[in-house]
């Protein structure tokens, strides 16, 4: 059983005129908070203001890059070479990077968004595309992505430290891909579903799937999703879930790292 | 007298399937790129391809960061708040960061484009916000900008070492500014004439003036334009005559600094 | 004094992921709506789903064209060549006129949005091109501006209809432009002062200056801001005030307009 | 055998600062174009100045609409919902409407483009959603597609006329589609092999497959590539093949149609 773990969301995924999420309250209970740079979602002027908001919160900051889709929000795959991702990974990293040192802080990890983070989980090709381009802008950076996944596998085999990412509010199928969005089961609207979700994840290291079963995962982070309609209150509720139970969160580091 | 000056050019400015420019034949007689950020020209793939070929070819890298026009080519003026200025400038020399760490290069200079680099020269405010862009993000980057225009001014206000530019086939103005591109003067298609006004520039250190003056030019860098349909000859006419004058080009470095 | 006037909003503002405004409490008072065409705002499902609900709530379509800058909402005014104003406006009118094609619905009126409709009340080169897009797409569209401005003059001068408009919560300056949005008296939020403008203008003509004057203003229509925080609530408020005076709400058409 | 066919380029694929192809040459050869619509290529100015070059030139016109994806052109595929490419189609047939309006100029056709064009051939629900969108906007419009796929037989089923459409520089696999450009054999770059398969198409109403077979093949309109590096005089060989045939080229009309 854990006795710590790190407890993330994606935030900074506004963009001009337009809001998404509750970032200052998302920003009270995580401990660490993965941006959007500009590609699915956030623009620069977001981007400086975020990272702002996490340093200032003691948040650890990590970049999110997406594919270059706002009207999809990144979440339509595509058909995308290797090579390509690898060149969207290492531009939206270093233009984080750019406003974590205007504000003298430091990035902590790298998490992929959407259709990125499903097709590099599935896809041995464009893992390893992702893992390199994390590798060589900053090879301290921490590679976030599904747990058990062909992410996570090729970080390993990059030499990067990586963060296996849990999800209690999303369904998952007995493979250990996430239940696809199309699908109306694959986000747990329910709260007390959700955390008993957190528990077996937390507790026994195992998670239901959609078909009855029960399949092994190993957790470092669980991700929280700031564009719940109710996320203010189902952050709360995870984090007092996490306290009653004795569990400490905190970013991952090299340390706390399975 | 000049004993060397820097040479530089604008590079990586296609874009997905379309070429612009002749970056290879630029590259073998400039001292210095400045290379399109993925805002008004550029995109990842041509960012990565073109910092490789200039650490390649011992040249120095500068980012190159533009209004976020593609149509227009980042030359169409904007009503443009200086916090916009100095967000877009963080976001993109960023971004080209990471292709120089990925690639093992070092990123020497930040030169705004086009109206972004012609608004830095008229406005204090936007200069001042530049600067502050550039220096946050690495305060040991040069700064680039019009010859005695606010730009320099606000990076050496801002304690960041500067390169005043001059523009061998540009027409100035007697206030010292570019001849606009709307006035079918401002760029000089001849080459003796270019070539008659680089000699002024370096040995006298003055300018002829659309209006038919001189005025006193200060230049540690002089710009090709890359999109010139004779670039090729052009460049080497040029490398020729500064051969001829006995004047070696160099990037630019704290020492050779006026 | 008007029996019957024009209440018009900017609808389909929002974009992909993001919702703007609240279209279907203002579809439930206004006699005709301006809807983005996917350069400023709006996108092609948004468009589509906007027209339908108008369609529907039998009020008067019309395209709202942007500049194609929806980071800054289309509200930064450019450097803008007058054929590039006339080739948006095609663009962004055919678009629309596609959906209501689609949908069975027809396009009344075109009116430029934010900095567009600012540059084109104050400089008859862009207006003119406007007007001149406007015409050679449909000539039996009506045009849109601010009252009195070049807008309506170029609309007049092509043979088009116009509609001019005044705002009941948008403070005027002395010589009838609108108060740039920078001013922080630009918005009148208080609702009975906006009220009170409404009156001026409708019952006696003339409208109230930030600085302190009252001058003369022809209004064949009015605008709702979509954007208000209290637009619901506002917009019925404009509607009982316009009840409670015996005027009646109806689209622009050439016989109402003055 | 054939007596007239149609020869149909793409063509308006420049963006901004950026030329692509020689529309000039391809419009003095051909029957019909397909223009871009400022989502996988072109922009306003470059959609106005195509249609008014091909009303010059009496060549029926056509759109081309795309994925909005101009860094790959439109031709990576990607995962989309039948309703926003129903939405996408309709925005850019519009879009371009208004430019032929405005030029005094009809649209004859609708052809998708790249990866939309393949999607569309391989899914019977995008080949339904694209019709539909055709058939709404304007239900004499002609649907352009690959010969013998889903799209043609949607477009069928819709009530809608359609052109068959074939490729002299195409490689076909047994199927009866195009062999996708990653494979190397993609493209006929030989000149006398791309004329054979002109002849086949033509005169017997077959192709030969990559397979080494040969397949039935009933073509209306073959496709000329503007982006050839030889297009001009790839399109006068392909042209005087046909002249030399005796067969008449002439834009798709009702009559014609198989």
């Amino acid at each position: 059983m854990h006795r710590t773990i790190d407890l993330n969301a994606d935030v900074g995924e506004g963009f001009g005129p337009y809001d998404l999420g509750n970032d200052e309250a998302v920003l009270e209970v995580v401990s660490s908070v993965n941006i959007a740079c500009g590609f699915h979602a956030g623009d620069p002027a977001t981007m400086r203001r975020t990272v702002k908001m996490a340093r200032d919160k003691h948040v650890a900051i990590g970049a999110h890059p997406g594919l270059p889709d706002r009207l999809g929000f990144g979440r339509r795959k595509w058909d995308l070479d290797p090579q390509d991702a690898y060149d969207m990974v290492v531009y939206q990293v270093g233009a984080l990077w750019g406003f974590a040192r205007a504000e003298g802080a430091a990035l902590r990890h790298v998490k992929p968004h959407g259709a990125l983070y499903n097709m590099a989980a599935e896809c041995p090709e464009l893992a390893s595309a992702i893992a390199q381009a994390v590798k060589r802008v900053d090879a301290s950076l921490i590679l976030v992505g599904l747990a058990g996944s062909h992410l996570i596998h090729a970080g390993s085999a990059a030499g990067l430290r990586v963060g296996q990412e849990a999800f209690t509010d999303r369904m998952y199928e007995q493979d250990g891909s996430l239940t696809p969005r199309s699908n109306p089961e694959a986000v747990i609207t329910d709260t007390v579903q959700a955390l008993c979700q957190l528990e077996d994840i937390v507790k026994i290291g195992t998670v239901r799937t959609r078909q009855g079963g029960s399949i092994p995962l190993q957790a470092d982070t669980l991700c929280l999703h700031g564009d719940r309609a109710d996320i203010g209150s189902f952050a709360r509720a995870v984090r007092k879930k996490l306290d009653d139970m004795g569990i400490r969160t905190a970013a991952l580091h090299s340390g706390e790292l399975s």
